[in-house]
């Protein structure tokens, strides 16, 4: 297999970061091939903008979706976008590494999600979305440090169901992209619990990694 | 009132720039101060990173959150983010303006909330949240500008109901912080629409707008 890892996170010696080492190393000892953006590494720059293509069709007034229409249709994205696209082809598990920032990914990981999975190229709402996608049947993991408690993430608890928070990236994201969605990796609390306990998610993730069901799907 | 308007858009010229400014025209007429922070126009920078804080408590590692609360602590934000948590605390009304991408906010107002909605200053997961967050009772608002139809976006639609894909936003973001969250207005297929149809919504919008019942909250 060929994964993809998205990594946000700006401390290479966070426990978020190890959780992406792990991932690596799992897959790499798999025999899979793994590929990472790093994005605060990358110095990725979520803003989507004009510099993203290399030529537009119209300079104003400026439509950035028909922009993703006319690079794709014309190979004018820029070099970074290009590049992410080119893994993001190649990847058959696209895995995502990041700590849930207002229940949803940071902002220099929308932006790869808003730039890179561009209309045209991952989907177009017409006819080329969900179960007609023209990446259906790559897939899709989550895995998430998250700083409140799993009791707090259910349908009784103050936050509600996490899978309620992450509705809007899994199946409004990965799923809308064809992407088969499997059950997130998730860690509670994790910047207030102890060496030990970060030691034990640690081990629950190489368990959770070695028994990976790609046939037991979300989405 | 004071209001404070988000808007996310690169096209001053969009249908999406033109409802922030009927917003504006419309609280300015009815007596309100409204500021304006034009995300794409002010160069926003999303990416969190250690220049959000003018000195820091710890070099490495780094630890983004624990230097949020320093910051507040120390009054040692950016000068940009002060700026901005400065028009928050100004503002009665908090009003998102932006295109939905992928279920959610362009990372450009994703930066925004990430940096500016920071632990110690608007909430604290321990006893400032929800309820009992420090700017509790201030309002909220999203005028969202959808690719999709209203059909799609209901529980029978192929993208599940709008407010689930929202539910990060208003009730993880938003309600978190203590904020009042008004029934969203959102125009729907907006790329797609004609002439005729926009003009329909800029008129919806301002009816929208003469009625809102600051009573009528979601959370």
């Amino acid at each position: 297999m060929n994964i993809l890892i998205l990594h946000a996170h700006i401390e290479p010696d966070s426990f978020c970061s190890s959780l992406k080492n792990l991932a690596f190393e799992h897959f790499t000892a798999n025999g899979d091939t793994v590929e990472i953006s790093d994005l605060y590494q990358m110095g990725f720059n979520p803003v989507a903008s004009r510099s993203d293509f290399k030529s537009v069709a119209q300079e104003k007034p400026f439509n950035y979706l028909k922009e993703q229409i006319f690079a794709f249709q014309n190979n004018s994205f820029s070099d970074e976008i290009t590049t992410e696209m080119q893994k993001f082809v190649r990847a058959d598990l696209l895995l995502l590494n990041f700590p849930l920032w207002w229940s949803s990914v940071p902002a220099i990981m929308k932006g790869w999600l808003d730039k890179v999975l561009a209309l045209g190229f991952s989907y177009h709402p017409r006819d080329k979305k969900y179960e007609t996608a023209p990446f259906r049947g790559k897939k899709a993991l989550c895995t998430i440090t998250a700083g409140g408690s799993s009791a707090a993430y259910t349908s009784e608890g103050e936050n509600g169901d996490i899978m309620e928070s992450l509705f809007h990236l899994h199946h409004g994201t990965l799923y809308y992209c064809g992407l088969d969605v499997l059950p997130p990796f998730i860690t509670w609390r994790t910047h207030l619990t102890d060496e030990e306990t970060l030691k034990g998610y640690l081990n629950d993730y190489k368990i959770y990694l070695e028994n990976i069901d790609f046939n037991n799907k979300l989405y």
